[in-house]
């Protein structure tokens, strides 16, 4: 089964068309939009989405994420096997926190190329054809690679930021809920945070965070929108204190 | 085959979490994306929406049903049965205009629960998950339960508000088209509203109402966008007069 | 294999219904959103981005392409073979470009009705259910019919216009790739736009125009939104020099 994750957005031209491509290939393969509203060109936010939608998939998926300024120019093809699960895109970030957490990692370059390779649609002419072509049985020609070891300082395991906001109005962070005691304060823009275990227990009106369905800690107002109550945006700094 | 109708919104987090749920248990059913935009939170609308569209269903139809503010709080999950179709999801009214119509009624509460439960995506760890086990014949455990009786001056049949803005800006209404005779006027925002059989028929630019392909009176304006002519919004009140 | 295209937009509630509707009929057949966001009733745009779509699509592809503002009204429905693929929809035009382009062109007015037949979704009730019949091979009731040959000054093969702008602020314009030499200076609200080959390759924040993966000519600021620097919107001329 094929997962995609990318910034294309549903509502417009490219997620229809890496559906195609993988149709023409992989007919009978079911094919799953996990995630099209990663924020355009945002790499960094989209490898901590990416590694926590991960953990919801089945063993055996196979995630084609695209999340790439960068295509036409020189970065690798990657296809690679983390914990069982085959992940292909572009080496440019995208799986780095992916990387970072893998307990079983093999890692390789995609040499296989299509007949026709556009010049700024690689998920289209080569990810996508290159997941069908693994969903059916047929790995096509690629070489085992060694990864660059991702910066632990520019990749950290705790992302002390917003990293998306959904369209409740929600502010999810980088911040692995494990990583905090409910007793934390989240303090984001000049305001402090306590903690509410779900939205019935939280005062309406007054922002709190939680551990969301991802196990990330996620800033929310029960019965209104965190986002314009606290003027959030992604990237907007959050300092956990006890 | 198995449906989804929520207020998740397609570019956001959640749907594609449903679908990957349902493809872990069941990768073979397909699944309609039926309805991700039913405002946000608003059981009251959801619910003479998903009867409306529950019309054009097959027959044999498994509905996944989610707006639930109150997930993580007491309400029960429910797993009916309106008419031979199958409708999964919280107890807090999204069904009660189902339940109403109902010719034939058969309700469950789900006992079953997942190895892990969130507090806040029931969606994804229950009602999907119960859903795609329907699909392939094992029905989880449940229990025959009563459904309190929806006070009929809550949920009326004639709802005589706007329950829904398309994106082309015409105003949906829950008032059922066969309650209206074709001399009805609508009275909304101070202005009255005549009757045109379709587009082609009505004047460019003066709004009409019609009965829409799901069978509700429907306020448009030919070349034009009755919510911005009539400063339309979800609630607002549509008084019919002859 | 049906594909989808539509004006429908995905976060609204057509798109669903045509899905339901296909799989009543046609459950096993694999069913793409190919696009929903033509820009609303604009057959005009429609037909070019169409015509550049179809060309990404398999052989055997049904494409059910609904613009279709005169639903309701006399226009055709119509089914038609271009270089092998099928086209289902209304005679309003959305199939020109196709037309115009074609190697090979087979046309049919579809006969059959369903049942119930709404004023205002025949893509729900005719469109997308002849697609299913056909998709699994039982073709319905339909007679060859003869198409009016578009004007070429209506519908010219180099259009010199915006006819799309994508989400990250991209103007796609109805000028084939191929018509232009990389020396080529395209003129657009006063602006003089220079070639460069892709993102890459140009400079961040200077307007350029390449050749996108529908082989059309495509004005992009690299790391910005070209619609907001140039203001532009769809229907805007774009003027060719050397």
């Amino acid at each position: 089964m094929i997962f995609l994750f990318t910034d294309f957005s549903y509502d417009d031209l490219y997620a229809g068309q890496l559906h195609a491509s993988i149709a023409s290939i992989a007919p009978e393969v079911p094919v799953v939009d996990l995630l099209h509203s990663v924020p355009n060109f945002n790499i960094r936010v989209g490898a901590y989405l990416l590694s926590a939608l991960s953990e919801t998939l089945p063993e055996e998926a196979i995630v084609v994420g695209v999340v790439d300024p960068g295509v036409g120019g020189p970065r690798r093809p990657l296809l690679l096997k983390v914990n069982g699960r085959w992940f292909i895109g572009p080496d440019n970030g995208l799986f780095n926190v992916l990387v970072r957490r893998a307990a079983r990692l093999e890692s390789y370059r995609i040499d296989w190329r299509p007949i026709s390779l556009s010049t700024s649609f690689h998920g289209r002419d080569l990810f996508a054809p290159v997941a069908a072509q693994l969903a059916i049985g047929t790995l096509p020609e690629c070489s085992s690679c060694d990864l660059a070891v991702p910066d632990p300082m520019a990749w950290p395991d705790v992302l002390c930021e917003v990293i998306y906001i959904d369209h409740y109005g929600n502010a999810v962070t980088g911040i692995p809920g494990g990583a905090l005691e409910d007793s934390a304060v989240l303090n984001v823009r000049r305001r402090r945070i306590a903690y509410a275990r779900t939205f019935c227990e939280a005062v309406p009106g007054v922002p709190f965070w939680y551990r969301n369905s991802l196990q990330l800690a996620e800033i929310a107002v029960s019965q209104g929108r965190a986002c314009d109550a606290l003027e959030l945006k992604i990237g907007d700094r959050v300092a956990p204190t006890d």
